[in-house]
């Protein structure tokens, strides 16, 4: 089949990359449309040491299933799909955590191969129908927006909180769209004046980076994956305050963690996200993703559109492996 | 009067300071006992780039009160008081915040001379009355008791969960028993065999620091002061779980920010905390406090004292400042 793979060096689409066999309990997804988020391009920077096929945002429809357990009401459904595959038995996904299960593989980033190819598997359980109304170019954000969702799973934010979402990339325009279905005193931070009316336009209060004086926040959601937005962050945030770490940077990160101690911060790191209610708000329209779309590229032009994705400015490409 | 002075660049005893008058809402107080904090040593090196009178642990006698207002049954009490002393009148006074209020002076660490003179300062609203059964040695601990407790007010931790407190220091010990009061399941992870006997003594588990293996804990307090002793906490840590930061470092530490966010672990910076379940602890006699004492100097030998309480291994090194 055809498939866009990382092999350690380079990014190179195969035409002969060999079809996946679904294990027992596996579904095989022929995948639709995908989209390339920045930790695709960390990853072929060298980020997890993964090689294989990227890729783990993706709408597809289900072909079969190996052992047809829960399966047989997938086959011929439009589905996504969570992108930890878990293991069920451990201490950790008996505690309610199966993101976080020691086992797992995670699609087109961890001992998986990914969405960036003609199908994939991925555990049944794993997977939900997209409702029919919502297009592929909707559907295919449900993983990131879960993402976004997770933060509202972690944190209590108030209708009354003062909220900073710091930047304006994908995740950031996501987040912010996100938080202010709570009616909280918003205001997304960002270097990017056209992005930043993407907000602007749906009432969302924005402001430049260099513009914040005098802001002050309950929470901060940090999303611009840069290693400078955790001081940032810190520096917005009042006393008691909550910084939510959605970015993940390169290595290290020089941080001052007294500040933390002397202003009693909470810091929460955020990941993966619950995917019922994303499919929710996208049905029901409550969050707008279209603006988000930079560009569709067939499959047949991944370099191209890893390319494209690499630009500054640049917000989601999407990759077209169904055509029609 | 007699105080202990740091002038920025040594510390001093000084037979001449001039004795402090209340201002209006404030007390004096003639202090009785003293105790040297890690943040004393921090100050001598130059953190907070203070200059004064050091100390900010203590047990007085109410002398006087300037204008009267709260104080007058105060007056010939025997009190220990909060450090923080705010103005009562910023959003974030009243937002219940006044350990953070941006107008704050802390005693002998910021702002406000400190305890270790022969008098000190501090509003009337800053004192609580010492119950008469309870010891100057005992009581003297109050002000790092409410530290250890303001790790209960912040995180919720439960009777089920596994918890490290690492760091056999003084914070840690009384950190330790604070917890142990909860009936988790809990180990103090300790470079001292002798400090660690303390806690065992007391039927708490503990380990030494090379003595881990297998360890995952729900919540880990970092009690070490050493900057190594976050990325250790980390990894004592389950996903999800939560790490309380109780150490201040200098300057800033390389952190790997992003394990915080891959396994969504919560940070919660810890300071000052509440004084009346502290008193409440200490006179119910739930911690001792006792074995916790290295050596008591009279306060005209403050500087041989903290040469002492710099010493490794030394637990709380006291000031007797009025004799008798």
């Amino acid at each position: 089949m055809r498939a866009l793979v990382y092999d350690g060096e380079a990014l190179r689409l195969r035409e002969d990359y060999p079809q996946p066999v679904p294990p027992p309990g596996e579904a095989l997804v022929r995948v639709r449309l995908a989209g390339i988020c920045n930790t695709d391009l960390e990853i072929v920077r060298g980020y997890m040491g993964f090689q294989g096929v990227l890729g783990h945002e993706f709408v597809g429809t289900v072909v079969e299933c190996a052992d047809g357990t829960a399966a047989p009401s997938l086959v011929g459904r439009r589905v996504v799909g969570e992108i930890n595959a878990y293991c069920g038995e451990c201490p950790t996904c008996r505690a309610g955590r199966p993101t976080h299960c020691p086992n797992r593989t995670t699609l087109g980033i961890w001992g998986r191969d990914g969405a960036f190819a003609e199908y994939l598997t991925l555990p049944a359980r794993n997977l939900y129908p997209v409702p029919d109304g919502l297009p592929d170019e909707a559907a295919v954000f449900t993983e990131p927006l879960a993402a976004a969702l997770e933060i509202l799973e972690q944190v209590h934010i108030r209708p009354t909180d003062r909220v900073v979402v710091l930047g304006d990339g994908k995740l950031g325009l996501l987040v912010a769209q996100v938080v202010a279905l709570l009616g909280c005193d918003l205001v997304v931070v960002g270097r990017h004046p056209e992005k930043l009316a993407i907000l602007a336009r749906r009432g969302v209060s924005t402001a430049l980076a260099g513009e914040t004086d005098g802001l002050v926040a309950d929470v901060v959601v940090e999303c611009t994956g840069r290693p400078e937005g955790f001081a940032t962050a810190k520096r917005l945030l009042r006393p008691r305050g909550t910084l939510v770490l959605k970015s993940t940077y390169h290595g290290q990160v020089e941080a001052d963690l007294t500040a933390l101690v002397v202003d009693e911060i909470s810091l929460v790191g955020s990941r993966c996200g619950p995917f019922p209610p994303a499919l929710r708000l996208l049905q029901r329209g409550l969050v707008d993703v279209r603006p988000l779309i930079s560009e569709i590229y067939p499959l047949s032009e991944g370099e191209k559109a890893f390319a494209r994705a690499a630009e500054p400015g640049t917000l989601k490409v999407l990759l077209r492996v169904e055509e029609g």
